[in-house]
């Protein structure tokens, strides 16, 4: 039986039964998955959570301290949802950070399954776990990625031996490239001497208004985050709203990232000044009209029923609203368009409050 | 004897013992102080804390929801430390907010006995309790208020009687006016429907970097506070390098103020957007040539031994640093001036690991 007192919560999807690690247990991550037989009573597989990746908040010291004189290679951060996909007794999988099996990304990656002609890949390596960043129209991002078309799309940025091991970065662009599988762009390879290109990259990236990027050994097993103050003020802007049920820190941390890499790459200090500010009055202009403090989502499925799954599981952490549910044709697929919101109850009862003229103690 | 484990602590001022609340019990504020007759064996006299005045987010729905179509007194906020000043047993003494007898602003309270002539006040009244705000060189305040000159200055905004209860404002005024004692400034008397003037003064007190207003129903039992964006910008500049030993949402409550502010009072965006990012990068810009996370301070004692006093007060809670002691003439007062840092030690370790490259996890 699950230790659920130690944080391990057993699970069900489509008749297979899981384990998740809902909490951090010695060397074991959060989200780490049990897999079971298909009698449900024996362990067969376990897949690990995927590592937390530190973050710098100054690019020249933290690159040194990490890399040395080493080099590393830098990739392209994408805003989305991390998953690992993987195929289990003939059922493909998609897992999300958590440690849930999601039925809306597994749906999806059927789709994938054709798109990427992921039979080739699993057929040769079918114990090895892809770990990619999931982007498009999707229930866990709300801030999503303008240059994706409507859909759902997967980047890999690691891939799991059966031994546990990640591939070295090396031989994984080879492996996606002679495959033919989606993969986070790579920007280079680099040592700490050539910072001045590390800057011209991140505020290029800052420009384009992509979200950062993460360093790594070619191991994988020294890694790092970096991201862009123009990413990191939609994050401002965008949550203010729900300001009340994030976690603290949430944007002073923020803030300060920010104020930090305007310095450190000489960005200009009056339009930043400017956008911070910006940031926090058209933020807080949902305030004008408010009802509540609710995110707004647009996914598309193919199943009643994986919408019906996906809604019980969220609506275990936030309640959820459907606001609508249509018949929709996307690239050729008979789909279901569901438009839903995420209704964060603190926040909107905090700020009802304020706009009413209550009195608060602080 | 005190009931430590509820929040009652014992203490000890110059032979003379008291018990203070370090906590709210029951209906009995944080603060309050119980004192004992000479044998240390009877309490013989109890100092109610000073209530916590609620604060409201914006003026109109706030002053209607308080006091309806009822008047109200307008009083400016002083931004200073709150203190109560009392005669017990022949010794003046004053407490700070949180029932501690401070030996700093209880030495200069002889010298304002002196200045303000308070024997004629207490000779008549020997049990009334008289709150103010102090203002000035002090060691609780770092941002003092810069139109005071140096020194220390006392200002009323309540007067309590024998019986516990706060004299009406209407007689509270009365009275200092005829002992001729220093009171917080009266902004006049309103009502709910002549809001567009309280707006006036709140922008009027904005322009002159002033902190904001209280508001107070004639008995001082309703009462409100309000206070101004710039108030709150400069206290974001001057306390973003103490961040992580400030309370959670001290920065993102000042945040949404002075949105909220802006918005109602129909200040200029683009103004008050630029000056919201400037507090950001002028508050972390001492990080380019961080040490350490402190606050400076500067004050004027009589004696050594009330320093030395402080000093064992203020280190029971942060790192005290005495930088420099040394004899001033103060309007014609001998006195110490002693400059003193307060240290705050998770933030210098945060800010340390972050400038020199650590990682975080977030």
């Amino acid at each position: 039986m699950p230790d659920v007192e130690r944080g391990v919560e057993q699970r069900e999807y489509n008749g297979l039964k899981y384990w998740r690690y809902t909490d951090d247990i010695g060397t074991t991550l959060r989200g780490t998955v049990i897999l079971f037989d298909p009698s449900g009573q024996r362990p067969v597989r376990t897949i690990p959570g995927f590592p937390h990746i530190k973050r710098v908040y100054r690019l020249r010291p933290g690159v040194q301290r990490f890399f040395h004189t080493n080099p590393f290679f830098v990739e392209e951060k994408l805003d989305g949802y991390n998953v690992r996909l993987l195929v289990h007794q003939g059922q493909l999988l998609a897992l999300t950070r958590g440690g849930f099996v999601c039925p809306f990304t597994s749906e999806w990656a059927e789709i994938w399954w054709q798109r990427y002609k992921l039979g080739r890949f699993f057929v040769t390596y079918p114990d090895y776990v892809l770990f990619g960043e999931v982007l498009g129209d999707n229930p866990y991002n709300s801030q999503r990625d303008p240059t994706i078309p409507p859909g759902l799309y997967f980047f890999i940025f690691e891939i799991m031996r059966s031994d546990g091991e990640f591939l070295r970065v090396h031989d994984r662009y080879e492996l996606v490239e002679s495959y033919e599988l989606p993969t986070v762009p790579l920007l280079g390879q680099f040592t700490s001497d050539r910072i001045d290109e590390l800057f011209e990259i991140l505020r290029d990236l800052n420009n384009k208004e992509r979200e950062g990027v993460v360093f790594k050994a070619n191991t994988s097993k020294k890694t790092m985050k970096f991201v862009t103050p123009r990413t990191d003020l939609r994050d401002i802007r965008d949550n203010l709203i729900l300001e009340f049920d994030l976690e603290p820190g949430f944007i002073t941390n923020r803030l300060l990232r920010i104020s930090l890499f305007v310095r450190e790459l000489s960005l200009k200090e009056d339009e930043f000044a400017s956008r911070l500010g910006r940031a926090f009055l058209d933020g807080y202009s949902a305030l004008e009209t408010f009802e509540s403090s609710n995110e707004k989502y647009n996914i598309y499925v193919k199943l009643p029923k994986t919408w019906n799954s996906l809604r019980t599981l969220l609506s275990g952490y936030v309640p959820i609203k459907t606001d609508r549910v249509e018949p929709v044709v996307l690239d050729g697929l008979e789909m279901l368009r569901v438009e839903f919101r995420r209704v964060f109850r603190k926040s909107t009862r905090r700020y009802r409050e304020i706009l009413r003229g209550y009195g608060h103690i602080d």
